[in-house]
């Protein structure tokens, strides 16, 4: 497929906007980035007057459990254990490999109205998840979530197999290896997934200090270690990776997040709904250290939608700082584009430029909210919103236009499966 | 007119849902609502078939500036005085009726994006406010802007003019008595605004308690009385009204508050991003306040996204008060809607039912951020977006339907002209 966009403003590699571009796609690549040619005589399958409206790079949700969205406003406003011990885990322990499958390609949906590439989905069953991104086209980082309370399928065969996953080679899906939490977990399994971490030498995600509890209880474990203490003890982070959430860091923990490269992924939206606090980025900014963005699963969240998420990343740091002037938009889009494409393991669909992936979005500016045409990076972190969101392309097929899905499913049939599925889940 | 809206699910009074419903509007008012007839002999001038969509009471905007929109993303991340002085306050002073009558038709159309059927807009050139509110057919509540630096024009005349302007008497424009702030106003405008709320006995509106500096100076100036004291003082909350923003009240104000039913008017988006601070709505709960909901100016927000408040509003409470389980998704509903419409001065629009005035939006649910089909009202504050307003009528019209505004105005030909305005403006 060969497509061209035509009297485009593109957002370059520096988030400049160049004005009254053609971006041509060959296949999966971007393949040309020229000022707007009026006699273009090369045959394309479809030519795409942008009329002016902006090409992004498409964005990255660095975590995310997608299938989650069948707990999305079952239950909120509760006390998080209760929330936990009488909503998500019952529910959950009764999945099965079609609720995961059809609940992740809805999930699927929501990041695709929402300007979103690719996301890092952390779930269970992972062939699930990993079949619904290759049926809709999809980019996911399958992160295992590996936690003592259930079976621990090897996750050496799982690296194997789903990063070569019938047959898709990395390019939709990958696996990179993970577990749950620390309090999840036991030190016999960080040690298993130590050693796969080194034979490979591949770099490892966790859940990390979401809450005080959490640090205050592993110190307690581990004779005054924090999680990220842990991780670094057993060398799970000697060949980098992330840290979701990672609200409660104190200096030490900065600087192995810095020594080791170790991606801070915040999820703001999740984080002051359940009330577990306001992570501290300026300070991970001081230290060097790289953030990225996510939105956590809709149970908790309750919504897919990274332009609430990079809205709260940047104001939630001026408030907690009291200064205005902190985090700017560009910042911003560093985050979840460049920073959350080093997550999903894809560093080449970071940005637009030639050669690149082609993981592109169309930014509709013709709507209120865009208007008049100031500062575009400024309006699309502070006030663009789904709504702006006219196209979305993953690996150069254009699986979102205006507010259609061509993800080899039917949206109306989906809506209807899940809450079918959601029925009989809960009446099981 | 006279519309149907059938298959329906409609959010009562007391924010349930009635499903299979069909409701009927005749002129500005909702007729009838009841369950689903199939065979109806009656005639209509439209039937809207929802196809299972939810009705809501329109979402009222408490606190704005629409004309702002100018200003919108032209200057961000800088510290408030130099933003305030450097871009606000020099260009403002240059505008005519001319930008802000087409400004604000521009903020007009934002709102009904984002469902919102009526605006408290406190700017400057009331005319033009007004006219852009009849030629859209938006409700305003002008709330007049005195302040010590711009020439005072009469608010007696304002008061009688604009209350029954051109012949409209109410139904769309409204005007109450107001000032920008206590420290942009003298003792002499206090009292000359006092006399005019006895003389009428009516409420008064003004920014109060925003900053900590703005209540810190005011006690200099006053013998330590705060702003919402000086109010008190000389009588200008004893009819009621609100104080925009309110964050910084002490016990006493809030006892104020109390006591006059002045409602707490919290702006969220623009407090965190101008790192103003969070209002304490759980104290203004505990003390039997009122709150309502507002975006304050495109300006500082930068959008007028009423659900990116709402998520604010309640999730800000959550995290800044370590719980979870506070203000849930009717109290943020019944602040929007019940509480806005007092603000706007039209408490017979506050909810769905028959007989009220017909300020209705529908709600796509057929969108993945809306699936499954669980508890309608949190997806509506915790997971809806402007992507799911499929219509938004004002006064029995329909003002915006599928992305399209029918305002008397061409959508296109309002960017062309605001970007055109704002262009002259800057190079004047």
């Amino acid at each position: 497929m060969k497509i061209k966009f035509k009297n485009a403003n593109v957002l370059d590699k520096n988030f400049d906007v160049l004005e009254n571009q053609d971006l041509i796609v060959e296949g999966n690549r971007i393949k040309k980035i020229q000022n707007t040619v009026k006699d273009d005589n090369a045959t394309y399958d479809r030519v795409i007057d942008c009329d002016g409206n902006y090409l992004i790079p498409g964005i990255k949700n660095a975590h995310t459990h997608n299938a989650m969205v069948f707990l999305r406003s079952l239950s909120d406003d509760l006390p998080l254990g209760e929330w936990l011990t009488k909503y998500c885990f019952p529910n959950e322990a009764k999945l099965t490999y079609e609720d995961i499958y059809y609940f992740t390609i809805l999930g699927i949906m929501e990041n695709l109205s929402s300007g979103v590439v690719g996301s890092m989905d952390m779930y269970l069953d992972l062939h699930a998840m990993a079949d619904a991104s290759l049926k809709t086209g999809f980019r996911v980082c399958i992160c295992d979530t590996i936690q003592k309370f259930n079976k621990i399928i090897s996750p050496e065969e799982y690296f194997i197999e789903l990063n070569n996953y019938k047959g898709d080679n990395g390019n939709l899906v990958k696996y990179v290896y993970g577990m749950h939490a620390e309090y999840t977990n036991t030190e016999e399994i960080i040690k298993m997934l130590s050693d796969l971490v080194h034979k490979y030498k591949v770099p490892f995600f966790v859940h990390n200090s979401e809450t005080k509890k959490e640090v205050d209880e592993c110190k307690e474990r581990w004779g005054g270690l924090t999680p990220t203490q842990v991780f670094e003890k057993f060398g799970l982070y000697d060949f980098g990776g992330g840290g979701y959430h990672s609200i409660y860091l104190d200096d030490k923990d900065m600087e192995i997040y810095k020594k080791h490269d170790i991606i801070a992924v915040t999820c703001p939206g999740s984080n002051v709904k359940l009330a577990s606090g306001i992570a501290p980025i300026l300070k991970y900014k001081d230290y060097g250290i790289k953030v990225a963005i996510g939105t956590d699963g809709p149970a908790s969240n309750n919504a897919i939608d990274m332009f609430r998420e990079m809205y709260l990343t940047t104001t939630l740091q001026k408030v907690s700082n009291s200064d205005p002037a902190v985090l700017n938009a560009k910042e911003i889009l560093n985050m979840v584009m460049i920073n959350g494409a080093k997550c999903i393991g894809h560093s080449d669909g970071d940005v637009i430029d030639e050669g690149k992936l082609a993981d592109i979005v169309m930014i509709d500016v013709h709507k209120p909210n865009m208007q008049p045409l100031n500062t575009f990076v400024n309006n699309l972190v502070y006030s663009a919103s789904k709504t702006n969101v006219k196209l979305t392309m993953v690996d150069g097929k254009i699986l979102y236009e205006d507010g259609k899905y061509f993800i080899n499913e039917d949206e109306n049939y989906i809506y209807k499966k899940c809450n079918e599925l959601l029925k009989n889940l809960l009446n099981r």
